[in-house]
């Protein structure tokens, strides 16, 4: 048995940001300071520019790099594997206990290392385009059986490729930003004409979302079994959602103020490298996908998941649903391979949502839609349809490993009233 | 009779680019010079970068600026209207030809003139989001006709409100690059299950883009009638289209990789005040809009607009369409304020597009789609039912006005092979 990996810093062995984690963001650490790459780790975040100062990034690739002098991670992430592995073994070397040279300086841990609790955690990469897939059987399965009945709950092209639209990227927020209620049309079945005020089905959508390294040329699609080299890491994201207000525009060209008002993720990617320990074997396909999108490792992370609902007048929150990232029926190399196939060209920082991530049974779906089944139930434990204002939701997600945990931390967001 | 305002720059009578419509683009004089912003004027482009450094940008607002050492113009149009007045008639002015400041040195003619047949023009703007709508009836019905016939052409959703989608905005493109024919999955009717391949079904749009100006703050929409002053300028819009792709994909989510492997402007945004003497009445509409889509002023614009086709081995190219901006049904001012009205922001640089602009008459249909009726009949005088390799197809619009046009050039791109 091998010794585990320890750092000189204190990590409970619940915390997410332990030394075999090491997931990267974003922050000031004062108000006024300018916004800088950083590593979670334990309570605390490791200022990766004072690490570039110090010279400690000495490795061949990073050596004369300004990647971490930079106010957000798209050129980090577009380096590629090489140098992300580069700079994971440096940190786990620099924070490992049996290190001094972080360890043993004070000066250097007193400018570097700045607690969690002081920092402002910012958009962790600049998103040049967001798109959202739709990539949960199960998800996929309830939605078609809401709105079209038993006949055909899937539809025949889902099982053939990953169905996915676009997103908006401005309104891509960091977790604990606050959601405005949004305002639209909406048309209730039997109304003879539409109304406008406020969402009255506000819902969330648990969802995580691969962080694009490397991107591809127009024109030249990523070879499926390519297609992990160009994955950094990934997020939790939440696609906020007012349902009446999708109903009433999505036909036919897909779902857009519905969706477009916010969408939140969490500060810190996670890393590929740091989830490998927790990859699993993908669900078996059937129909066999297409050659250019048949992989020759098909693999999905066994990654739990949960949702969170804090009502303002309430002193504790209520699990709402646990899911797994591993029921996806596409595999995140499948959908990035997908969006390039046409030649449709990638660029680092890019968001690839999963979709909703529902599991097989009812207390796994992943948003209030399919919970409450567009209304007609309660929440169970919870007396909610659809989300209120004061409603804190908040996403988590991790990975158990022997005696430490790789977890992503939270991506919340609290229900605003309306614009008056 | 007032007399038409004149250059010291010979323009001949049917250019695009008289004194009265100096659009805006990025371009740079030299391969190796860096982008700048320019206005054309005639065969010329005038260097606004060297004009700035001249110090004849003297008016209050744009004295200190540096929005014209931009590598773009997103800068220049977040500045809004009374900038954008104040650069048009600094420029009328200095273009005019009774003013001797630049007409007679020599010197400053040289470095700020170029002629527009030896520049490279580049994306006048860094496009963070592109949303495009489908804002014409006739396009609207034809579409509806060819896909689910003559019961319901026009779903019950279109005639109150804008219907839009999200585009990719990283394949955005200039005039004049090539579009590779994407590949794809299709689904033929009748066939039991999809194949891949290049698209058999490759398609243009004839559209027309607002690039917005000042944007709003997330959470905050803009008032229907403060709309315009959002408007920086329009460009001319193709929204290249894989119509087999799109029809196996596009259900429930929208169009996806049909769409966005290439959407081409062309350089020159024309300004809302060059377009001002075009203005004409919009279409009454029937139902009338709910309040936030209500405006006092309710305006379109008389701007012609042709597709030409040029196949690989002919020596001209073929009219195919002839439409007219003045035919869209949802207004601009509409099309941003819906795109707000759920809080959603929009930045400066932003692409709107229209939608394919289809008129009432069969031969002012704006895509090959509603021409050829999905590949029913070939093309009047081409023998084409989707474009094929080597076709170049090009936009051009323009407004005639009494002795001047003021137009847009064009808008282009010849279809390449697909990828091995
Ligand atoms: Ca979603
Ligand atoms: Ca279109
Ligand atoms: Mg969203
Ligand atoms: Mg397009
Ligand atoms: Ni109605």
């Amino acid at each position: 048995m091998t010794t585990l990996l320890q750092s000189f810093i204190q990590v409970h062995p619940d915390s997410h940001f332990p030394i075999q984690n090491l997931p990267y963001g974003v922050f000031k650490p004062q108000p006024t300071s300018s916004p800088r790459p950083g590593v979670a780790i334990g309570d605390f975040v490791l200022d990766l520019s004072e690490i570039a100062f110090a010279g400690l990034f000495n490795g061949p690739l990073l050596n004369n790099s300004d990647c971490f002098h930079q106010p957000n991670l798209n050129k980090f992430v577009s380096l590629g594997r090489p140098a992300w592995k580069e700079a994971r073994a440096t940190l786990q070397k620099l924070l490992s206990s049996t290190e001094p040279i972080l360890r043993d300086n004070e000066v250097l841990r007193q400018k570097s290392l700045v607690p969690l609790s002081q920092v402002e955690l910012l958009l962790p990469v600049v998103v040049g385009d967001y798109t959202d897939f739709f990539s949960s059987l199960h998800h996929t399965k309830n939605c078609g059986l809401i709105f079209r009945g038993p006949q055909t709950p899937v539809l025949d092209n889902w099982y053939h490729l990953p169905v996915a639209y676009h997103g908006r990227a401005s309104s891509v927020v960091i977790s604990g930003t606050d959601i405005i209620r949004p305002r639209g049309q909406a048309h209730p079945a039997g109304s003879s004409s539409p109304y406008f005020g406020p969402s009255l089905k506000l819902d969330f959508e648990l969802e995580m979302a691969t962080i694009v390294g490397p991107g591809n040329e127009l024109g030249k699609p990523v070879d499926i079994n390519d297609a992990e080299d160009h994955i950094f890491g990934l997020v939790l994201l939440n696609d906020w959602s007012a349902r009446d207000i999708q109903a009433w525009e999505y036909i036919p060209l897909g779902p857009f103020l519905g969706k477009n008002f916010a969408t939140t993720i969490s500060p810190w990617i996670v890393t590929l490298d740091a989830l490998e320990p927790f990859a699993c074997e993908a669900p078996k396909q059937d129909p066999p996908p297409l050659p250019y999108l048949a992989e020759k490792v098909s693999k999905n992370y066994d990654l739990s998941l949960e949702v969170h609902i804090k009502p303002v007048d309430h002193k504790d929150s209520t699990v709402v649903t646990r899911s797994n990232l591993k029921h996806l029926y596409w595999t995140l190399t499948q959908q990035l391979a997908h969006h390039t196939i046409n030649g449709c060209n990638l660029r680092p920082g890019d968001l690839l949502g999963t979709g909703t991530i529902s599991g097989p049974e009812p207390e796994s779906r992943g948003c209030l839609l399919e919970l409450t089944w567009n209304g007609q139930n309660s929440l169970n434990g919870l007396d909610r349809k659809f989300l209120e204002d004061g409603d804190e939701v908040v996403l988590t997600g991790f990975c158990k490993g022997n005696g430490y945990t790789v977890g992503f931390g939270t991506c919340s967001g609290k229900i605003a009233p309306p614009a008056p």
